[in-house]
């Protein structure tokens, strides 16, 4: 089974600052391609966190995708923090260098040069938003902060993924409180060990539960689903249809 | 310094279906009360997952709130996992169980009963929402998963919390690329050691960059902040005044 992190460096998301809206993204793409994510960690903008989460991820997992922390400014220690995590060295990366003196001409600068330092052997992710380019070493893809040219590189680097079955999820809703059915619903996960069953309750705008079923097998999912329906109509319970 | 860390339980948030609206809320709460929240894991609804991010975090931070799998469904099972993370008996709180059947009434059932079962040794976090009680293990709080409901539980418990001076942050917003200012910023960060400076860069609605400053005493920060604007008055950069 393909298996994959996100660990997002963010102090401005640990200080509420900002509302992170990678994982989302990220989860929902892996999602399609049958990648399962399991895990994701929030750690600030220090060597010791990042360099011991993401020795921890890659070693876990398939793949770690990082976000943030690429910039020009001292707070982006991204490069660094891996060059020191995978054991090698922080170097010029020619090529990220080509690319971005091209395209700041006669702004190009120190402060800029900065974004070219990569771990030794690092490759590549593209951009076409910022042109500063993200990069991969081994099983973990370093790209940046700002949604839109997080999603750019996301993108730019998927087709080198190796990917599974993709998941499938069906989803039912109803006005049931989870303890009317709980019991019941358990029972209807013991009779399909091959999708997950997931309740979630609802108070907004209306009190009851969506019911999530996940699985690569639609058969599969669809029998759990036609389940929940016949278990919420025995008791008595209404199918909501959400927009 | 008092810390803390965030645990998500959440499936849903892996999957990509539900955007996690709890670590903003308790990471701004946290700000105010000087509690210095230095990491966030999302984990599956796993015995394995939790067990192993509840007892790495709990004996990192000073606090650990963990939020989601506190209802009656089987994917609920963060009371479980964390009788077995402390090594203690799953065992039927009173208190819980004479809330829950006040609150149901005759709508109590075994289902309902589930959500009384917590590590022995726990006390409850109360909410006057959903009435379920959310725990407390010695350092480890367990809330509920729906934003309205944990923020109620996160205020019934806050003033059990050891605090701290509080952070105090100040934010300037120019019309400045990150690669123009950088040198000179991470100059006025080695000038101010007491505080922490960190640059957000900005595409939309305008290309620029956000500087914040946080730190604990308000002269520093504000005495950062005015090197931060004179320094983009030097660069011929403009103060942009966010609404």
């Amino acid at each position: 089974m393909v298996t994959a992190a996100i660990l997002i460096t963010g102090n401005e998301v640990l200080s509420g600052r900002t509302q992170d809206k990678n994982v989302q993204y990220i989860a929902k793409r892996l999602m399609e391609m049958g990648i399962g994510l399991k895990e994701v960690r929030i750690v600030r903008d220090d060597y010791g966190a990042i360099i011991g989460a993401v020795n921890e991820l890659r070693s876990s997992y398939t793949y770690v995708f990082t976000t943030g922390g690429i910039g020009p400014t001292h707070d982006d220690i991204t490069a660094e923090a891996m060059s020191r995590a995978f054991g090698v060295k922080l170097v010029e990366n020619q090529e990220a260098s080509l690319i971005l003196k091209d395209y700041y001409q006669e702004k190009f600068n120190e402060n800029r040069a900065r974004m070219a330092m990569m771990p030794e052997g690092a490759t590549l992710i593209y951009n076409s938003i910022s042109k500063a380019p993200g990069f991969r070493m081994e099983n973990v893809f370093c790209m940046a902060g700002i949604p839109s040219i997080m999603q750019d590189m996301f993108e730019s680097l998927s087709h080198t993924l190796e990917k599974d079955a993709p998941f499938i999820e069906g989803c039912v809703t109803c006005n049931l409180l989870e303890g009317k059915f709980s019991n019941k619903l358990q029972g209807i996960q013991a009779q399909n060990p091959k999708v997950e069953i997931g309740s979630y309750p609802r108070y907004e705008p209306f009190v009851g539960a969506s019911l999530v079923v996940k699985g690569t097998d639609k058969t599969c999912v669809d029998t759990a689903i036609e389940e929940i329906r016949k278990m919420i109509k025995d008791l008595q319970g209404e199918i909501i249809d959400l927009p």
